[in-house]
């Protein structure tokens, strides 16, 4: 997991990834000669921050976003957010500015949130939640699990993937949008009729830690039913231990290939977490470890 | 109206739309030899559930979406809604599972909806309205109108359509996000410059049964006023009863007309219910039959 | 200032911007010959009713919006708003339907607006403000500066311009809908990797009358920090006045860019003003200076 531990250390707030897209494409280029499959990789300016790999001959994709939510300084001791990240009082935020390291404390709520830091900070500065990692035998807790949990398995499939794309995207948490020149790019170079959204969901009602990674039925946008059927029947025979969701609200980047130019299905599936969007999020190990092992069967079945 | 009343009777909430599909692909099939012109058919796997027909050189598409409202199961005995069904407490929905056929009754509030069925359901599961074809010499009510009626008018246009094409989606009450591939596909098969939306709007202080089927001047959106000039110009020529639509809120098809990347002129024309996503949408049949003729002579003349 | 005045006096509310289009290629095609570089011109029914101006070999594209807020006749003497126009009672309106002119007066409140006007108005009328020009030597007020200084703006980088693309856009004001067509149209004749939006935006605790030109940070959505840094660091270099923005809500051209197929960077830059969407929006003559001398160091330099 040193992988993971070193990402959960690089803040990637949504429009500024380009420092984790770095350190991820760099370890692509030394990880790639050990993996079963060498892929082609796509990255640079014309893929702004995003980075894509090829392998063999795809005909599913698996999307993993880079990028968290966060802070921006506004006018005065003012913040705003950058996605939807939970305003929980005395938070621990750090960034940096013309002047210098920030750290200081979020306060206030929803629609009026403030920092303590004794001086103005840059306008448009992002503020990234202080990191602090905390692993036992049955959990993992850290900001931004989500989605760097998405990130580490999409880097796992990497090792034993022998068709497929496996991509890193961008501004997923606000909004969205490279996800549409990703798509094009994809189906005008390699196209493919099936996507996986590699990231993480919610501890709810229906489902809890320990039962498996969870297979989304639906966020606030609803897949093809069957497609859908067609992932659960392969998950009942792979025998790993899953859940499925049903959810009214939410999205991920599956809501972009579904409105994009192009006739691909796609399915979330991801471990669940509780305290979503705060420095601590917390994941079940087993749910992590059923998330690695559905992806590779999934993706060479399907 | 056999094939009102059978189409009335298939389920097809949206995101499982297959079955309906079938079955309009099928009718398709054994009626175009007795149609005017005899279209190329796209259809299958390529194109989700969507059915797509090219009659003789396209100027204008005609859109009629097969999907509609209806509720999902979620856990315990929730439900949530797919699109924005009326929440009228005691309706009745139907559906199936893994364990068999369900009848059961809808109750709860907007936000917190609940079946009464005995047992519980398996989450995802698509429940839609038992069906009540109610039929007089001035209306028709039933469950589905929107969009039974505008998927009945597009193919009763095809019988007499020379150049055009017929379009039944999915997805529309639930946000859409089959449009872009189909347009996509129709601009690069046989490009259009004009749309017209098939489909059932709303009786209002402005809107009246028996008033002729409705030209939408605009729902949340706004069509361009020249297009919109011209087919209130060739509706008064026609001598068709019509009543305009003024509206700050709703949606169609239309919607992902005017955000495609084609300069594609759309408009919505179709009649005006009551009691609209409820089992007893209600629908005059003078209406109707305004909606059956304005189509196919705003066809030949745009 | 002569154009300004001009184009400050035509209406063109959002879906019926044909007149003011009109006005701006005439101009375009008077002044043409008196450029740095002679465009090439698209336009007419295959772009709607949009504008792009191709000069050289573009790198960037401008684009500056057509049309403005304003009201539409629902049935009795009801209004519902086209775009967001703030809703000041007693604001003069100004339209004209088959019966003839119309001058009247709005009342209400938001969600329920009415006109004064002693006969009904066809429904789907649309109604401006009635124009105001107010000019001293700080100042200058009346309705629709939004968007009309980013129009005059655009037409005065016309004049030196040597390589970009200049795009005068429609519909921007309620929910957009042509910029779609539009990239796809720049990225197939001349592709670009960067895109100004020429448009007004709003003083606030931290935008002040007199300060400079706004660059924008950030709106509801966030353009990529790497493309921002560059501008700043070359509005520094200018010496020409200029402050920053950082807004949670609002949207702009800029939007659609973001979502677009294609991996463009974008930046909202224009002068700030009061009384937005009223018929006394106001701006400081200095900051349109500012907004004026920045358009063409940025575009010659990006």
């Amino acid at each position: 997991m040193k992988f993971l531990f070193e990402i959960l250390k690089i803040e990637s707030i949504s429009g500024d990834e380009g420092q984790l897209a770095e350190f991820i494409l760099r370890s692509i280029k030394q990880r790639k000669t050990s993996w079963k499959v060498i892929p082609e990789i796509y990255s640079g300016e014309n893929f702004h921050n995003c980075i894509l790999l090829k392998f063999g001959n795809p005909r599913t994709a698996v999307f993993a976003h880079m990028d968290t939510v966060g802070f921006m300084a506004r006018y005065n001791n003012q913040l705003i957010p950058v996605g939807g990240p939970e305003i929980v009082a005395d938070s621990v935020l750090e960034g940096r500015d013309s002047l210098g390291e920030i750290t200081c404390k979020l306060h206030g709520e929803q629609d009026e949130i403030f920092h303590d830091f004794p001086r103005g900070i840059d306008p448009g500065t992002r503020l990234s939640y202080a990191q602090n990692i905390r692993l036992d035998e049955e959990f993992i807790q850290a900001a931004y699990l989500d989605n760097r949990l998405g990130i580490y398995n999409a880097m796992k499939l990497c090792e034993t993937i022998t068709d497929g794309w496996v991509v890193f995207t961008t501004y997923e948490e606000h909004g969205g949008g490279c996800m549409p020149f990703i798509l094009k790019f994809i189906q005008e170079t390699s196209p493919i009729k099936q996507a996986l959204i590699s990231d993480i969901t919610w501890v709810t009602e229906g489902v809890q830690f320990h039962e498996g990674v969870v297979i989304s039925i639906r966020d606030k946008f609803i897949p093809r039913k069957k497609f859908l059927d067609k992932i659960i029947n392969l998950a009942k025979e792979s025998g790993i231990p899953f859940q499925l969701e049903v959810e009214e609200h939410g999205g991920s980047d599956g809501r972009e290939v579904q409105f994009s130019p192009y006739a691909i299905d796609w399915c979330f599936i991801g471990a669940a977490e509780e305290n979503v969007h705060t420095p601590n999020e917390k994941v079940s190990l087993a749910d992590l470890q059923s998330m690695l092992a559905i992806y590779p069967y999934l993706v060479e079945r399907l």
